[in-house]
């Protein structure tokens, strides 16, 4: 048989691909395994996008525009202004969820061999879209000790060269939640600017910003409007991962126009889940108010319940429904992996995800695990009792 | 602002995109543009898909498992076991249309720079695919004297070089309608063994076969089961284009390993759609029955039309819902634009694809154009009378 691309080789597997025939085998067994591993929110979906679906009358399921309905993208216009974000609907391409956003924007932008600057740990699947488009992820390590705030800028322009063509930021951040002040993101802006990047920003968690912290958008950042590209995705947003809706918005009209001919080429985004995402729009603000505080006391309960433990530290992210914390443990990988293999306690145990995988530095994160609080209380309680627990019989504890 | 790659500015454009602009206007100015153009069929999708969502109770829209739901590949297992294509559910990857398994059996497959062999004219979007993974089409020029047949297999054997890592078809064939014969097949077999090649082939005609003709699908070539990656997609076969599922099909472990890796960096293909499409696997025989006999007798009006045009030609084709006709003209692109810009007829008017822009050699396909038999009899009657009315006073007619 034929060799396969070189890409394929080099396209990174999933952070928990190793751990998931472990987490099979424990269900196997009988033991419940509180799945902390993966960011599925258990929140419901709004009524008013499941109502949508369940009154479609469409006869033929049709091909939607390539950017996705006229209508939804001028619904989007709308919900962007509610955040202070002035784009009108020709600047929205409607994608496959985010990462068609980002593999579409990436390619446009980016030839391959060039590099693209990422503060790590950063979401591990933009390995996977640096991978296919080619281009080489240069990362600037952000630290626990820091809470995961954007590094020094001067980190950034150290590792700008001539290949340098694009900076990308995810703000709230996943896997840190850290939330970037404006402050942070107008020295990006001015670096930016300096060196005529493309700045590309994944602004999923745009909703979840928590304790009266508001997101700042890079579509605001004053005389780099040019430069700046937003990811963005209902998926987290209205619960809707299944939807598989994203956009790629930017006042770039160049790169719409080449974003277009990638989005032309695969014809258009999934009608059915763009009728979900349409109704969406029209979600009572009283469902985030209530999604919202509802992840303020898990994550409360999480952030507070690991700190807790002996020889754990975990900063208090201001964003998103995720956190890094670090175990006294040899290796997270190992750590979780035994979690699941040799630990039980009261019939349960948990999964985290490792976070080596979302730094492109090797050696870094063999102590930290990324924790995603979308599940109810009690699942929380009883995670935080078994990593107490699992902490006191581990083999690889580090005291 | 930061240059755009080098990939968007090679990305063709759609070979109908020019003349949008000008079917616009011809309705803005009250013509009827009977739409030839595009493959978007006016059949009504199976009722048991419809209903399928409609009855939706999911209340949380989750992402599902990376390679489809379980459930939906072991259907699409005993679906293909019909037309017998013996393939189990771990070698099927749901994909978000065609369009998706194609990209990720390119980029798994083939490196940048290396050579596809392709039969043309072709669905011009394997440009963009191409393209989108550095690679370069060689195309192999197929004749409207033959009927568009699978052209001599020494012409595919002369191209090959130490670059040609697959070659691809699409079968039945989007533009001509071409069905290959298993004849045909069996000389692409040996020469994808004697070379050990991919060979690629978008399947998702299947249904649509006429005059009692079967299809022969790659999966059933013996001896070369590992060279073999089929391209599927439900958009066709039930009249569901915006569903946006497809299916990557290979024996190949080492293809579905890579396919993996790139399927779960976007986690997972839509979910409703994957709903209706599991249901849609129920769609009675009958519906097949009544659409295949809908298509024979629009097939027959459009090709049996065309011919009686004096200078017109158009093979009969065997497949799909396409047909490509060759027209006394000088140019197919200026008289497509003609049509929507400078005629009617009662009204009426035609928009049809210019073939130029599904041949990879330059200057093939000027006196052709792609014609879609997809809607309602009495719009195919109209169309003819236009374009035998359009070529008797359009003046770049050739005697």
């Amino acid at each position: 048989m034929p060799n396969l691309s070189q890409k394929a080789l080099s396209m990174p597997a999933s952070p928990i691909r190793k751990l998931v025939p472990f987490a099979e085998k424990a269900k196997s067994q009988g033991k419940t395994v509180i799945h902390l591993n993966i960011g599925q929110p258990d929140i419901e979906t709004p009524e008013v996008a499941r109502e949508a679906i369940r009154n479609t009358e469409l006869k033929v399921l049709e091909y939607s525009h390539s950017a996705g309905f006229e209508t939804y993208r001028k619904g989007l216009s709308e919900y962007y202004k509610k955040f202070d974000i002035d784009v009108n609907h020709e600047q929205i391409i409607v994608t496959t969820g985010g990462s068609e956003a980002l593999s579409f924007g990436l390619q446009s932008c980016l030839n391959p061999g060039d590099e693209i600057i990422i503060p790590e740990p950063f979401y591990a699947n933009y390995n996977g879209f640096a991978v296919s488009a080619g281009l080489k992820v240069i990362p600037v390590t952000a630290t626990i000790e820091d809470g995961f705030a954007l590094p020094p800028i001067e980190e950034f322009e150290k590792r700008i060269s001539s290949k340098t063509k694009a900076i990308m930021i995810c703000n709230p951040a996943n896997p840190t939640g850290y939330l970037y002040t404006q402050e942070e993101m107008q020295k990006l802006a001015e670096l930016v600017k300096k060196h005529d990047l493309f700045l590309f920003a994944d602004e999923v968690y745009r909703e979840f910003c928590y304790d009266g912290a508001t997101p700042f958008s890079v579509m605001n950042l004053k005389s780099i409007e040019e430069n700046v590209v937003l990811v963005d995705s209902v998926s987290k947003r209205y619960s809707m991962c299944g939807a598989r809706i994203g956009a790629l918005i930017t006042k770039n009209q160049e790169v719409l126009d080449a974003v277009m001919k990638f989005a032309q080429a695969r014809l258009s985004p999934p009608t059915y889940a763009q009728v979900a995402a349409e109704a969406a729009l029209q979600t009572p603000q009283s469902y985030f108010d209530q999604v919202q505080a509802e992840y303020v006391e898990r994550r409360n309960i999480m952030v507070n319940g690991l700190n807790e433990i002996e020889g754990v530290r975990c900063p208090m992210p201001r964003g998103a429904f995720y956190c890094v914390a670090e175990f006294p443990v040899d290796d997270t990988e190992k750590f979780c992996q035994w979690l699941l293999e040799d630990f039980e306690h009261k019939g349960k145990t948990v999964m985290m995800a490792p976070l080596s995988g979302f730094y492109a530095t090797p050696g870094l994160g063999k102590k930290e695990a990324r924790i995603a609080y979308v599940l109810e209380k009690e699942h929380l309680h009883d995670a935080l009792e078994c990593l107490e627990e699992a902490l006191k019989v581990y083999p690889g504890v580090i005291k």
